[in-house]
């Protein structure tokens, strides 16, 4: 039987970007279906009739939603290249970390950016100390927590090219610096990430609106 | 080996009772360590620094943070009464409706009520949906999905005491209603329930506490 394997995804969306990246990782054929944010696809309200958001995955006919969801669920049903560890303590501990988020520094006013980035290195020290004796969060290979904090090495290279500030310094995080060269430059990652030029422009583009909203109150 | 199992709740935190239920379901031993959300002890705060929330379940020395992951940890490690299903899509499924809330419906101001109950309803069709030709989510035995959507029984029983409207009505939502009384009256599950009366009392002074805010701006 030949296998439907579709996604549904935005080209910018970092939670959609896990599922690629999993899919790559496990060799998986698929078919990209690219959605309009402004303009969403009937297909999509269909698939996603609760949050109505990218990514969904197709399989054989039947949807998943939520990105972390998937995620479990492309490891469940492809066994090659497996994300999550075997051990339940450490796959309880990658499954915690994957639900961590960093506050947007880059569209707060001066005063909350610090209270967020103070916030953030505290968090940040933690997942430092899970990144010690070890090349990626899953081991010597790229797994699920490492494609879950993808959107981190994402919004860190863009947030350092458009702010002032360096979220993570060489300093105080190396094994976190070191981590999002490696992850940002392995092939089947860097191959996925959306273009670059574009990405930036986008960023611009929402911070410009967060301070034209902010000045306008 | 003698093991040691301890959980951190507090008397009424929804999100601890799912794993009270798994344990209990499960057959597991433990000690009960009780949390006052207004002075959080020491070893909460260690063994949660990032959200310092309950539940933790502290298994033999190791702490694990947040409801959903505690749940897929203690399936894990204990393997009676499993609780999430074998097939990965049907996996898929009970995750996904595990993260699903319903917005509080007893602080709003009349419209905002309006307007979250219409929401709560579609989404709960489509929950009743997925009870169609089933006594549990989880099938014949109570589940994952059981213990994580156990709040809703809660929250329902309470809102409707305390609220005038009715969130679940059985003309419109037989099955969730059929499950609610199954749910809530098996013996594992009634067993546990915070006390009634206590409850009722303290979501009457959130009710209060919300109004007196309301109406001070």
């Amino acid at each position: 039987m030949v296998e439907e394997v579709k996604l549904f995804r935005t080209w910018s969306s970092p939670y959609a970007l896990r599922v690629v990246w999993a899919l790559q990782l496990k060799g998986i054929q698929y078919e990209t279906v690219l959605e309009d944010v402004s303009e969403k696809s009937d297909l999509l309200h269909r698939y996603n009739p609760v949050y109505k958001k990218v990514p969904v995955l197709l399989h054989n006919g039947r949807p998943i939603s939520e990105s972390l969801v998937i995620l479990e669920y492309v490891d469940e049903t492809w066994k090659q290249h497996p994300l999550l560890p075997q051990d339940p303590y450490a796959r309880a501990t990658a499954r915690f970390w994957a639900k961590f988020v960093v506050r947007d520094c880059y569209t707060h006013e001066e005063e909350e950016q610090e209270a967020a980035l103070a916030e953030a290195s505290e968090h940040l020290q933690k997942l430092e100390e899970e990144l010690r004796g070890k090349k990626f969060f899953g081991g010597d290979n790229i797994g699920y927590l490492d494609i879950a904090l993808g959107w981190l090495a994402n919004l860190i290279r863009v947030s350092e090219e458009i702010c002032s500030h360096k979220v993570v310094n060489y300093e105080r995080f190396p094994l976190l610096c070191a981590w999002l060269k490696e992850f940002s430059d392995a092939p089947v990652i860097k191959d996925c990430w959306p273009p670059h030029d574009k990405l930036i422009t986008k960023f611009i583009a929402l911070r410009q609106l967060h301070h034209a909203r902010s000045s306008s109150t």
